[in-house]
């Protein structure tokens, strides 16, 4: 009773390719603190960038057969954002995978599990935030939903939403919510840009932001002598 | 009434360093995926390599007196596979055993426990995979068994084992296993550059694996709506 | 009800720079292994080094008010020490305040909590050490203590006190003992160095630290057949 | 910018009673193996069981505000169901917030993070599942959302979502799916009677599902001698 | 170098137990929410409940001896405080150590490791707080300090603080607080004892604290449409 | 290539039902200290304890097939003990495979994983001890060994090896082991019976073991004033 989902909307390539440009602490904070997913997902190597669709996968618990499924529906830009149905450590994908994904286009891939061959993931550049590194094969015995909405590392991902990733995390962004968070990313950065150079220049936070009045109202009090 | 079993077997280095050739995923693979240590055990750098026999030794909880003791059993080739006999992550293992174990060709350390110095450790490249890297020392008060038949991060070990470990993690191979596990790899390998060939030209696992005719069997339906 | 202390002690800066020159498990050994911080606290890059004098910092979960706070009181040299009053790993830190440190003459971080923007921090060689790497940001409601006794990770850190911190985890030494200390680890490196030559000319550790009597008193045996 | 959404649609209770007659394992396996939350929520006491309409809740780390907004959108056979918007292990809810709950009918609590007053919670069979149970109590500085969509514990949420909870952890059935999952479920408890007096009889699973063959065709075989 | 320090401050018994008849959760509250050890010790039953003087014991990983020293330093009404000097789950203490310490009049036992015998401990109503329940055993090689200053759970502890336990965790009041840490008990409870009986009663907390102004102020607004 | 070994050693049940009058932190001192499972494993109620022959079983990551095929191998008096090729917390045994184990004598089940229905399990008084409790159902698709050599939580366990497990945890005594290690367990109960009562009269461990003149040569020493 798995299904395959085929006709899924998609983010315009340049909406997303202008995202990538910002960071994944600044994308989460423009749309509102909605859609990280949870710090358990590592980078298998740093510095790493990645933005693109989601083409969505589920796996049973170690069984990787529906990413097999997943890769005939990859289209070029998208990000492969795999989840076990149960909580699960084994190594989903490796060298191998990552060569059928970048020949059909797919520029990186998020999974709350395990990957194996990340010497030779790494040696190619293939992006990947996974729960674990792990050589544990898997089976092929039962097949996941492809495309269908998911919770992957507690967020909610539909296929066609973007996802972003780097050093810092994995964040999702709605399809319907693109172009406001593109305009919220660009004023967020035009705000730390000049914040950054007065406080390179030393002025502190408490004065360029005015926390003064508010601390003292909300009970700071200095003193010369410990408290203790 | 710790013992130092002297007369173990050890497998050929010729065998060994051909093992090497192939990765901890491959060899799991290829020994019907037994064997694998638990995947806390991470490397302390990478890319990371190391294939020898087994010299097996068990720690006392924060106590790493038979390290030293293990040391004079050691033989070129031999990789030091150490467990405590209850859970610990204090640093038993630094720079100046690592300087004693290549003075007597020790090829690298596998601990279910801590390691410290790894900055040295990594200038020196001397491998390692660990449960933690903690600063914390240890005492010399209770020996512990060495070259006796241990479990080590889940995987049971006995002297002259095989062990190999990369970025992906620890593998064990029975010394009796060794020929047949070899032979088993490189009809692996071949197996692969082949599959990776036809992904890499855009060939679909579906269609290479033969796939379709059991997704549908097992229930996989293709769906142009969404099923929510 | 939060307070910010203003005239706390600091070490003198050539004490610390001199400490600066040994690893944190020499310091922690010569000052009979107490002061380490629990050993996940783990650097964002390797390798890494930092010393200081102790800027502490108490913050409410989710909320880096009182960071902004702490740097008002800063001086070169410190290390900003940071802990939550209830566990967070929300990223607390970015580049900003980062930027805001460096002009204030802070060399480091360590926060038993999250941080965030670390590719940025990496490329400006900010040391930080954290429990997390999170992008989920804080909010700026609930001020908590500056420069009042804190403990960050099992240890207990008072202002002043110096923090050494390396690849290997973090240390604290009490203003007090820091004459001491650095005496100790003077010590206990001309003697590693010779520990050193001997166990890289292949003597053993058990003849080097007269071993083998004690080994056989505690019930250390030889067998040349396997105990199982 | 925190939305209370206050017209959501509800179950009718005499649904959600009758599907109170099965356990959350019967239920989750009778709506395909979807919708249950994360096996870290544990219940207070035991035996423990609930049913009822999800009344959601985001809270703030360390913020409990909403839980006072939330409990004014009550009604008769509502769970309040409260996810944080990142970890946290504070306890949120008490004795006081329960006897509120208890005045507006709701049935129970399923929380992503800590509580406390467990004594008094367990004396008032007030049914509680949680992460931690923790003494730290919380502010309230700022309000997020009530009776929208969240993910909790790794399960998605609607408000009007059915919520079912017993001693093996807790599962959500979506509104729309409820009568369909009723009857699944009525269809596997006849069929687990059948089964349950068969099996006390001593007749072997592997006799009554008709496992033989398949098992002999995954390549399962009997043999007398140890495989080692 | 361990140090048993044999004079040491107590509190007068009289005040312990009458801050005995209040929670965990009160008393944290009450004095400005500090001194929480870690929710990672977990009582061994429940309900359960202790006050009593710290009696404060560090012990080496695997190596309990030094709780028997600290049996000779108990009065009656003393609770013993055990912290490990690195992480470790074995099982320090059992029926034993149990017996000779209510043959001394202590009343219970933090630990932050392991302990052991917990059906025989529970038959004695014995009450014991630990991170683990573990059936290995420890050595005797190693003593610790006695009656030093400790860190426990991330709690600093002094001997003669006061340590009160129950089933949602154990807090550290310090000796010199306890007047006035009991008087602000008393004035929550009271507090407490009319909002319980409003709330009973039916009233929202949004209006018993008038959180709707400043509700609207930080942002919350209401919706008759779902914001999804 | 999974495999059912049918004649495998047991160890008589006499024996095993002596040594079930002891608890599992006795017979692991008794036995030095060995064949202990990891603490993860809790009991699913309290009391709790049972003894028998070990029937061994391997199941696949979700997948609880070899279950099945091991009640065929029961025999009364057997322990399930049950281990995952990878580690998983799904439920794989819940009433009805207790069911089918009881009817065919078996006293109890040992998991390195999840199980469902403890309602149902504990009402029956059937002991299981496990990693977690968890709704998530398995699938039947991947034999596993059952009655081979296996590492469960840790130890090594054949069949034929007699478990004991209680409130405390799980030990496995090797079947040639059981005669010698039944008297060891004898002589430590008697010399604990002469203990307890002495040390509930008062004594102090450091007379009734001669403790004071080691601990002075090991360096505890006795001060007046605190150290810090």
């Amino acid at each position: 009773m798995a299904v395959v989902v085929r006709r899924t909307p998609r983010c315009d390539l340049e909406l997303i390719n202008e995202i990538s440009s910002f960071g994944v602490a600044t994308i989460h904070e423009a749309q509102g603190r909605r859609g990280l997913m949870a710090s358990r997902l590592r980078p298998i190597y740093r510095p790493i960038h990645v933005a693109g669709n989601a083409l969505t996968c589920e796996v049973a618990p170690g069984d990787n057969w529906s990413i097999h499924v997943a890769v005939e529906q990859a289209q070029p830009g998208d990000v492969l954002v795999v989840t076990p149905t149960s909580p699960c450590d084994d190594g989903y994908f490796g060298e191998l995978l990552a060569t059928s994904l970048v020949a059909h286009g797919v520029r990186g891939l998020i999974i709350d599990a395990g990957v194996r061959d990340v010497a030779a993931l790494t040696a190619m550049s293939f992006p990947v935030w996974s729960k674990t590194i792990c050589a544990q094969g898997t089976v092929k015995e039962t097949p996941g939903n492809v495309q269908g909405p998911i919770v992957c590392a507690g967020a909610a991902v539909r296929p066609g939403d973007v996802v972003v990733a780097d050093d810092d995390g994995v964040v999702v962004v709605r399809l319907e919510d693109m172009v406001a968070v593109l305009e919220s990313c660009r004023q967020r950065e035009r705000n730390e840009d000049e914040k950054r150079s007065r406080l390179a220049a030393g002025e502190l936070g408490l004065d360029i932001y005015n926390m003064r009045d508010r601390l003292t109202e909300r009970g700071l009090r200095y003193s010369d002598e410990s408290p203790e």
